[in-house]
This record gives C-alpha cells, structure tokens and sequence, in this order.
C-alpha cells in the first residue's frame, strides 16, 4: 500500500498530448505537484509529451515502475493490465470510468481486471477513481490540478470520490493524505486502513463510504485502528437504501441504514450524516484532544447565546457544567444585580469595566481551571473598527496559553464584521488548543464528537466481529423459498425456542383433538405458502372457547381459503393454545454488507405502528440480549409498572441468544420473522414464524 | 413605531464623556453612522460632549424630539422618564440593563417605568436592549460601531439581543432595519410585526424569540403578515422549557417547545431551530422566490454528491424531480455507458467533450425549462488555476440569465480552492435567482423552506386565534387545587363527556349495589386526592367479576388506603363497568404564552412509553378534532386493521369539541386528564381524570 502514495517511479499510460484547459493531463498535474520520482510515458503514436520521451508499449520501459497510472478508454483497460503485469508491475491505478458502476460490459471488463489481477498478484487501486494525493511526499494520480499543500494536515481522507480531495477546503478544512478508491474492485476500505493504522502522517481518518465491502473484517480493523486515531465517516446513500423492498416485518423495520449506523457505532466509528457536521467534526479533531467528560463552560458576549448553548447542548449530548465558585468574584464588579452562572454573561462586566477583554480572559481561565469543566466554549463580537480595541478575543487567548495546562479545547464563536472575522479566525486558528465555528451548532458538533470518541476510547475493546463457525444442522431446510407453519416451526423447535402448544390438523375432528389435548380456548390459523399475511386476510380467529365454535370456525377458515385463493395450497388449520402476555416480535435480517443482524421489538399489532426496535449483529450474549430489552421503548411494560407484573426477561434474552446461534448456522437465511412472541410473567411463547430463504 | 426607526430628532440622556475603546459612546457612533436629524444631549455637568453642546436636564431642551435614547443606572431610568414625559416626548429608547432580567428591583423599576409610560402615553422600547439600526434612513441607538450598509438587504431582524445586529454576517448574512426589542416590557413583537406589515424597506421578517408576549395575538398578527411577507423564527430556550415540572401526563407529554412548535407553523411563521439553518434559509429568501413545488433537478460534477444531495432531500422534504427527457442527447456524447438520470452526473460528459461548463449550461438549462422541476441545484468545482479554466460556473451561469424566464430558484454547491472558492462566491452572489450554499444541507434546508412558505401561502388564512367569550358555567370549581373523582366527573358530564357508568361507594354494602347497578364485571378504585396516582399505588383492581370478590376486593382496597396514607381522606371506592377497547388519553394543558392546548395520544400503559400525542390550539372544530387523531402514530389501530374492527372516530372526535368548549369556559384549568379514555366500535368512554387547578 505504502507504494501507491510514495511510488520511486510511476508510468502513466493514455495520457492526453494536449495540456491546459480540457485537458485533464495528469503528466502536467503531477509534475506541477512537485513529484521528486521517476517519470514514465507510454503512448502508441507521439514521441514525447512535455518534453518527455515516451515508450510505444509497457515492455519497452527501462525499469519495473513501482506503479502505472492507466487512464485509457475501458475496452483498453485489460490488455494494458496484462501488458503491466508481465512486465512485472505489482500496482496499478485505474482512472478510467465505465466499469461495474455503468452497465453489464464495464461489469464484466471489472471482474476480468481482477480475475487478471489475482492471478499474476498484482494490487489494483480503482477503477473510477482519481487515486491518490499524497502532499508529504510530493505525488499525486489527479488530472485536476489540486495545489500541494506546503503544511499538510495529519487528516487522511479515504472516499470514494476524488471531489473531497479537490475541495478539502469545504469539507475536512485541512488535508493530508488523500485516496479515492472508486469502484474498489480490489483494494477496499479494509486495506487502507490497514496500511493507515501504522502511517506516522496520518492521526485522523475521514471515510467517505458509498457501500462497504468485507463488512465484518472493515469493522474489526476499524476497531482496531480506532483505538488510537478517530475515524470519521461519512455515509452516504441513506435515502436509497430506505427505498428497499423487504418481505418480512424485520426486513421493513430494520433499514439498511440503521444497520449501518449500529456497525458503525459497535466499531467505534464517529458517524457523521451531513456535510455540515462533517466540517466540524474534522475541525474538532483536528485542533482538539477529545474531552475527558461532557461538561462545557460558555463564556459569552451575549446571554442569548447563552441559551443557544444550551439548546445544542441539548441537542448534541453534552452538558453545562455547574458555575465555577473562584468566579464569583467577578460579580462584585460594581454590578450588584448581575447574576453569574453557567453560561456566563460578560457583557455587563465587560461594559463597567470598560474591558471586555480582560473580563472574557478572566472567565476564560477559570473554566481552564475548574475541574468540573471539560471544554469552554467562548463567544465574542469581533471589529475592525479601532473603537473597539478593547474588545479583543485573539489578545486574550494568546494570553491565556499558558492557563490551559490540561489541554481543555477552546471552541471559539466570533461574531461581526467579515473582514475582522475573517483575519481574527485566522490568527486563532494558530493557537493550539482553540478552534473558531460559524454557528453554535458546529461548534457544539464537534466538541461532542470528540467525548463520543473519548467513551469508546475508555470502554473495553470490541470483539473481532466475526461469525462463529456454524456447528452441524439440526435439520435440513426444505427448498421453498419462504417457510411457514411446521416447517418453520420446527426449525425453531431445534433452536429450544419456545413454541405455543399446538397441533397442525388436517380435518375438522383432527382439530377437535388438538383443542382438546392443548386445552380451550384456542386460536385457528389457516397455514399455507400463499397466505403469508393470514392476520390481515382474516386467516385468524381467536379465543375459541368450545368445540361446537371450534367445528364452525373450522368450516369457515377453510372455506374462506378455498374462495379466496382456489389453487393455494392448504398444509392445515394450526390450532394453537391461547396464550396471553406483552406481544414483542424477534426476527433476523441478512444484510448484505454485515451479515445476520438481530432484532427484538414490540410485536404484534403495534408492530409497525410503534416502529419500537432495538437491533444486534449475531452472534450475541446474553447478556447483550438483556441489553437490546432494556433499549426499547416499551421495556417500562416489559418490567412491569403501574402494578403490573413484568414479564420473563431471561427467557426472552435466551430466546434471543437461540435465534443468534440458528443465524449462524443457516446462513442461507435473509430474513426470519416471530411475530408476536408473547412473553408472560413465567416464561415466553413463539405464536407465529416465518423464514424467507 | 415608524419614528422609532426615523425619527427627525433625538436626545442621548446619559452618554458618556469618554469616546475611543471601552467607551461605547453611543453618541459617536451615531455621528459615524450619519445621522441626517438633529441630535441633542442631556448632561449634568459636562458642557459638551464630541463638540456637541449638552443640556442640564430634558426640560432645558430646545424642542421636544421624537425620541429619547437612555443609558443611565438603573435606579435613575424611571425619574428620567418622567421628565422627558413631562417634557411631551412620546417615545424613549431604554439601553440601560438590570431590570426584570435581573433581580427583584429591577422587576419593580421595570414595572414602574411601564406604569408611567401608560399613565404619560408613552411608548418604551427595552429596557436592555440595543436598540434600533436603520441603514437606510441613516440613524441607530447602538452603542457598538456598527458600519452602515451602503447596500440594505429587505430583511428585518427583531431580536432579543443586540448581538444580531452585530453580527448579521454571520447570522443572517444580509441585514437591512433591525430592532432589538430586549425585555420587551411595553413594545413589543406584535407592535413591530404591525409596522414592518407596511414598511417598504421589508420583504422578509427574521425574528429571534426567547420568550412570546401576547401569544394569540402575536400568532395572529404574524399569520396576517406572513401572507405577503414570509417570517423566520429562531425560538431558543427549547432546552429550558423542557425541563418544567408537571403534574399531569398531559403536563409532561406536552413541552412548551412542543407548543411553540405547533403555534408558530400554524401561523405560518418558518421555524428554524439552529444557526446554521438560520443562515441558510435567510440566505434563501434572499435569493429566491419561493418554490412552486417539492421538485428539484440536480446537476452536479460528481455522482458521490447527487448521493448526498439525495439524502438531504429526503432529511428535509423535497424531492428529486424526474430526468428531463429532452437532455437525454447529452448521453449520446460519446459515452455510450454512460446513464443519465436525476442527478445528473456531467463529469464523464465534461471529460469526453473538454467543457464542462458546456454541460453544465446545458443540464441547467434544460432543468429551468422542465415542467417537473421546481428548483435546481448545481453542484461543481472552482479553481483559481488557469490549467482548469473550462470549469466556469459563474461564466455558465451569466449566460443562462434569460434560460429562466420562471425565475427557478439555483442553488449551487461549489468545491474547490478556497482563493477560487471566495471570489466565485461573491460573483454568483450577484445574479439574480441564484444563491452559493456553503454545504449541502445547507442548500436544500434553504430551498425546502421556501417551499413550506409557498404552501402556507397557498392555504386557507388560518383563523384569527382568538378564544371565545366563554359561556355561563355550568358549574362552580371547588376551592381545591387538584379535582379528582366525582368533582372531576360532574366537569365532564356537564360538557357532554360520555363517563363510563360508576358509582361512588361509600361502604361495602353500597359497592355490592353499585356493581349490581351497572352489572359485572367492574372495576374498583380508590378515590382520595392524596392517591393522584392510584394504579402506580395498587389502588385499582380490574376484573372484578362476582360479589364475593367484590366485596374481598373493597376491604383489600380500603385497608392498603388505611394503612399506607392513615391521615388520607377516602372520597370512596369507585365502582365502574369494565369496559374494553383502545385506551387512549386526552387532556388539556395551560400554555403561560398561547393558553389552552388540546392533546389526544395514546393511552393507558403506553402513555408514557409512547408518548404518542397530537396537539391543537383552543378552540377546535370536529374536524380539526379527525386531524388530530389521524396524525397519531396509533391511527391504523383505531381506525382498524388487521382483521380488528375500528373504534368510534366521531365519538373521539366530538368528545376533543366538548374538551375544547370546557377548556374555554374554565380558564382556571391548567392541566387536565383523561386517562385512559376507552374507545369501542361503538362509543367511548373517560374511565378517570384529574384536573389541576
């Protein structure tokens, strides 16, 4: 990996002969970057470009290039990998576009560059990508012409678009390194941040994520690399995949994007939605050590910003923290009616004493000072205009540099003229420790992220978020495509997950029987492929409480199969004891970039109208199971309140673990569904499965 | 109020003798700002202040001017404000602070300086505030230097702080007249709504809100004026309202932000919650006419941000449009593979055809001749470096100026070098129609607002939010603060409020004949003002089927009452019938701003694990009543689903009317429950309630 951002050499293949404007000529990029290495062309036609002498084909190169660089038309692609490979190149960069995210031929051309790759171990980075930037070493893969950055910031970007190493500016601030892995064809997210883990110029990592490939090896290594360098990822796509068909309860109530968003969250990963917070998190990072604890001193101009404060605190996690007592003093400034808290209103200080900058440096270092704070937030009005010297909020803090020994973060919000704000940002932007914010709200964004980061840093490691191996099958799985009634029921039966008594009757006398040996009242259910959503098609009737209802019920639930749907096939009428108790739903999703992911929830009907879920990637503990209860909504109900009982919570944990351990085993499984489980003071019961294969 | 913004002559009573830094020498900034009218000083011992001849008091004045500006102590307002009364003027600015934001005595003066302005004819702007800054007439009260804008936008800012006007840059971008209403004890944001309705130097009212005085009225002034001038609100404090005690489920389920909410979007006043989407939507406003509909094309550089610009669609109502069909030639550009859609990705078309801009003009346009596109959004690099001067937004845009005969909105997203970045900005910024957002959610944030003003535009005015005269009571409150049982439910039958049938029973003998009365099985409660929470308390027994459990069940209830609470008074044990169906909630609660506020959700045990409720301003019709109960997220229960029959909506309905006419009538109700109500197919029925004086 190293090699693709400090190549000693490079040969660029299908570079254009024209340069300037339009013609996106990376040879010109390059060499205006300030590349120190060696610099090869091969062209069919021209003899040199620039005033570099080319080569007619890859075999005619005097050395073995520690990369190519192949921007050629796609058709062109393949061969020229070829060409690369036998003569020895282990890497390349593919520009060209049209591949797997075009149509079915750049499919096919993309996983023939790979089968190719494989085969002769050669690493690919792209295609459609603009590769690499590397303003440390002096190398870059970009036809656009991104200026190299003379001070490079220890933030790598990893995306999968070149367009946030063209406008680093408007979404990370600053940049150092920089990668666009486009299509990933070969090399992923997993391989970057391997090669980052250990890169002495890299202490922050922003991922731009479009998919995720190698989901659970990306989150192990994400853990990993995590625990010494916040990553932050922005992932994008979030409207698409809630536009996804599903055909189970679980699939329609477990988006992919909240899966997305537990992983991300297990793995110690600061997600961040908008490009907004995007900035002010890769801001805060970038000037901040993480806070040691949620607690913010203000330090305002203006006690309406005071208020601002505390809403995004509010909105963001964090807290006020209590007034600082050593600053009570400050009160006594001749203004016996002004009460101090937290926030701190200085302006009235700030006008009695005809100084508002020393009161700010003053309050300033207080919250420095106070163990109670952990990060002080300070607002201020900035001028140009000279009767406003006293104002000085770039004084005070160069001031205060040697008040802050523990590091606190400084977050600044100026306010006032443009051309001050401008020129006064920028000098605060140099002190260590501080970082200015247009609003409050970025502000407040990226101090908190910084005490996420913190929490993950201090709890313990996450596993390694494989999948066990599965163990041998209880039972083989039939070959439909969605399993109901005793087949599922089974399934679940192996797994010690407990099923309500029940009989599946074939006739009117068998269901009889059934009733009798399960004990009135019952339920019927019409069980048959065809009549997966039997509760909105009336294929249920319940609490029948006597045999006589028991034979017309019969009558009625088979006839109404037979009208409604003449050629479905009838696999019985299940009768099943009526049982009572709080109704969850448990279920599985196979997602495709994570694997089986888990749920429980508030079942039956509030099933969609609460929307009341709490989600796991398999395999689980108990006690993580316990853990999902405690998240939902309606545990309040489930631990029994208002004098009512609770209901079994280690049998649902268990019942839980049980279906994370069926996961693991029948990995053809995409989504299972137990809809309701009824859970009761003693115990809990499976009413209802359905398994989509 | 319009000499409040103009006056033709003003005194400065208490302006300081210093000038320079730490002055705030309110006179000098005044000169600065150029101040065309006569300007006098009120002195008591200096002769002159800036060359300005100063007078000992306000009766030695030369003239009475339209407006006096104070900035004394405190303790020396009130005096001062009788003499400029004395003196026949009629308006007085108070900049001074520590009034009723303060302390006691400042409450005292505060009231006081009130009671003289009345008792004189006097209108007061503050105390605490800035003041007025009015750049197009040339006159401000401000003690800070703020420069005049050569350029006014027609945005009017009313704030609660000065620093608003300080930093319009940052806050609202653009500003023209603002007004800093401060404590707002006399003027306050109806009276300015009322000016600003007729003033030509205002399009667009931004106002930042902390607290809402003469909330009805206010609701009804800025739904007036929100018709032809749309009215953005920051409304902080949404944290500390939040942390309120309350008596009642209504009390906590109902926050005061949660009403602010609901009154400010029924009046139609554009909420903005946070700074960024202040600047974003003000900076909107300013550029475009509002969106005719939800609708947007996107044409953009990169495929990664028509990604991102699809999220931000969905986070903020709006929608991508369908691809225009007549751009569909752009495609056969030369890229076969490549597959246009909206967004429409133009890199690989600027690629192949070496101009970008000319793709870019020519999406563009095709996007303002749409039908089905209501605003487009262009997303694309800047660069200072003359190797990309084919990538010319701004060029692109200037020559699209007459493709937008409709006058579509155009956002632009631009990436690139912070240099080309600035510059790009501040040319685009120029043309008509088009605004630079500095990210993505800030742009559709902007253009998703003006399409909620241009729906409020085209709706139904809302009433006139008014309560109506109440009507002769029924009958008389008792004295206690908290009702519950019969006093509570003789309110209710009095308003038509279906009681289930219950009697109160004094002894055991009576219970026995009250269950007999509205026949097994019932339901048994404690009833006592010291026992609000009976069923958190074991106060309540269901299911009570046969006499003989009856009357075990009265003697159980009676000695747990007797027992935990020996000094309680036992009002009775209330026997009900058990009556089955969808518990739900209703209530009423006080709002200290906009008064009465109905509330409907779901109830029983889900109350608080929900928190599942719909809100409505006083008085309701039986159709604002529907509304309400359909915005719940339990609708699809009570409106029947799965096999279940519904419940009884125009009962509900009809019931929230009669809650309505009570809440209007009993002004004294701060907050009241019913909970649960039950609702049947037929009916429903209030089993309990509370009300809280």
């Amino acid at each position: 990996m190293q090699l693709f951002f400090e190549p000693r050499s490079v040969v660029l293949i299908g570079t254009s002969r024209q340069t300037g404007p339009g013609a996106y000529n990376n040879l010109e990029m390059l060499l205006s970057y300030g590349y120190p290495g060696r610099i090869y062309l091969v062209h069919p036609k021209v003899p040199d470009i620039m005033g570099y002498k080319t080569y007619p084909r890859v075999a005619d190169l005097p050395e073995v290039p520690d990369l190519a660089v192949i921007s050629l038309g796609r058709e062109r692609v393949v061969p020229t990998a070829v060409e690369c490979a036998q003569h020895g190149i282990k890497r390349l960069v593919v520009i060209s576009q049209g591949f797997a995210d075009a149509d079915a031929r750049g499919a096919e051309l993309q996983a023939e560059l790979v089968r190719l790759a494989r085969e002769h171990g050669v690493r690919v980075l792209g295609p459609n990508t603009m590769g690499v930037l590397n303003p440390f070493s002096g190398f870059t893969t970009a036809f656009i012409d991104v200026p190299r950055d003379p001070a490079p910031a220890p933030l790598t970007m990893v995306a999968q678009s070149g367009a946030f190493q063209v406008g680093a500016s408007s979404f990370t601030g600053r940049l150092g390194k920089a990668i666009d892995v486009g299509n990933a064809c070969d090399l992923d997210m997993v391989d970057v941040l391997e090669y980052l883990a250990d890169d002495p110029d890299t202490r922050i990592i922003v991922l731009h994520l479009e998919g995720i490939k190698r989901g659970r090896l990306f989150l192990a290594t994400a853990a990993r690399v995590a625990r010494s360098k916040p990553i932050i990822a922005l992932k994008t796509g979030r409207s698409l995949a809630g536009a996804k068909a599903a055909m189970s309860h679980t699939g329609s109530l477990v988006g992919e994007d909240a899966i997305v968003d537990l992983a991300l969250a297990a793995a110690g990963i600061i997600r961040v939605r908008t490009l907004v917070e995007l900035l002010a998190v890769s801001r805060a990072f970038l000037k901040f050590r993480p806070m040691a604890g949620p607690r913010l001193g203000v330090a305002t101009a203006t006690g309406a910003f005071g208020i601002i404060a505390a809403d995004a605190c509010e909105d963001h996690g964090l807290e006020l923290a209590p007034f600082p007592e050593p600053l009570r003093d400050l009160e006594e400034e001749r203004i016996p009616w002004h009460r101090l808290g937290n926030p701190i209103d200085l302006w009235p200080l700030g006008m009695v004493t005809g100084s508002f900058t020393g009161v700010f440096k003053r309050a300033v270092a207080g919250l420095f000072a106070d163990e109670h704070v952990d990060a002080v937030l300070g607002v201020g009005p900035c001028f140009t205009s000279p009767r406003h010297a006293d104002l000085n909020i770039p004084g005070a803090v160069r001031e205060l540099r040697s008040a802050n020994p523990l590091h606190k973060p400084l977050a600044l919000l100026l306010y006032g003229d443009k051309t001050a704000h401008l020129a006064q940002v920028e000098e605060l932007d140099r002190e260590p420790n501080v970082a200015c914010f247009n609003t409050m709200d970025e502000a407040i964004m990226g101090l908190a992220a910084t005490w996420r980061y913190r929490q993950f840093h201090e709890a313990p490691a996450p596993g390694d978020f494989s999948l066990p191996q599965p163990s041998s099958r209880p039972l083989p799985l039939p070959p439909e495509e969605v399993l109901v009634g005793e087949a599922a029921l089974n399934l679940l039966q192996a797994y010690d997950l407990p099923l309500v008594p029940g009989v599946l009757a074939a006739d009117e006398a068998g269901a009889a029987a059934a009733a009798m040996e399960v004990g009135y009242p019952v339920v019927l259910k019409i069980i048959s492929p065809e009549w997966v959503h039997k509760s909105d098609w009336g294929g249920v009737r319940l609490n029948v409480t006597t045999e006589a209802e028991l034979r017309q019920v019969y009558l009625d639930l088979t006839a109404r199969f037979h009208q409604s749907t003449p050629a479905g096939t009838l696999q019985g009428i299940l009768v099943q004891k009526q049982v009572h108790g709080v109704e969850l739903l448990m279920g599985l999703k196979r997602d495709p970039q994570f694997g089986p992911v888990l749920v429980a929830g508030a079942g039956g009907i509030y099933t969609e109208v609460l929307r009341d879920v709490a989600r796991a990637l398999v395999p689980i503990t108990p006690d993580h199971g316990a853990k999902m209860l405690q998240s939902l909504k309606i545990f309040p109900i489930l631990q029994g309140f208002r004098g009512q009982a609770g209901v079994d919570l280690p049998a649902l944990a268990a019942a839980l673990v049980n279906l994370s351990r069926l996961a693991v085993d029948y990995p053809e499984i995409r989504e299972l569904d137990l809809n309701p489980v009824v859970a009761a003071p003693q115990g809990c019961w499976c009413v209802d499965c359905r398994v989509v294969l």
